[in-house]
């Protein structure tokens, strides 16, 4: 199914900010995560390697904070694109957002070896902050769930040459 | 450094819960975080890998995220034994923690290339609960703040065969 996703939002990021371990699509050894929009909510889907462990069976906590991190960075860009008219695809770069906080409720134990579903709904609290409310479901159970506050990346992030 | 650090708690997890992707000792592919005392308050310290970048020259924010929560439960861990008459390397296991709760708060860009040093503040909520305060530095700038709500391991973690 991940193979399947057009046009996520990552695949649009300028090449210089595109290598995140999380979800740039420059970055060999990363988890690639895709995030698009699913009506007024936003999704990224991803199953975890079997090394993503934390106890047998069961995902790694840092994995699925991981996955909601660039989840709601992703979603953020995404709200701010279309609230500037734009859609992914149509020939324009989205703004690429970083974490500022980030929050994660563990709520059951995450089975491993089938999908993770991310899904965000995003609500702007300031033009360049976004807040995204996630919730990571395997099937139909909310296993955890978290708040990111994104912020349009700053100019301390451009390293100085 | 990180290789000379002695006696730390996922030294002793026992074997069964030693697969953790950040800080299992017998997960051939993740982090092998190591926490250890460090007078009242706890240590880990962990030198990201290159590919582990957010923007290029600074470190993805999962990884910070996952840093925070092993170093929580391990603290955590730490915390109970001592408390339960035991030092690490003597004999008994530490109990097994995993996270309830995590919040980071990113509070600079964190330079990728250099060691990062997690510390820990560990506060007995519930014999079986503890919260631990952790601020990672780079030198001596604190680059995140975090709060790892820890709980012993419930029994819905261990895999019904």
């Amino acid at each position: 199914m991940e193979g399947k996703i057009q046009n996520a939002v990552q695949d649009y990021y300028p090449d210089d900010f595109a290598w995140c371990y999380g979800c740039g699509r420059q970055n060999e050894s990363g988890h690639h995560f895709r995030t698009v929009w699913l009506g007024e909510q936003t999704v990224t889907i991803y199953t975890p390697k079997q090394e993503h462990t934390a106890i047998p069976g069961f995902v790694y906590g840092g994995l699925i904070a991981s996955l909601i991190d660039c989840h709601g960075t992703g979603s953020a860009a995404l709200a701010l694109h279309r609230k500037n008219g734009h859609e992914i695809g149509d020939g324009t770069e989205p703004a690429r957002f970083v974490t500022a906080s980030l929050k994660v409720d563990f709520v059951k134990p995450t089975p491993l070896g089938v999908p993770l579903k991310a899904v965000g709904t995003v609500q702007e609290i300031h033009p360049k902050k976004w807040k995204v409310d996630v919730e990571v479901f395997v099937n139909d159970d909310v296993c955890a769930r978290g708040e990111v506050v994104a912020v349009v990346m700053p100019s301390t992030f451009v390293k100085k040459d």
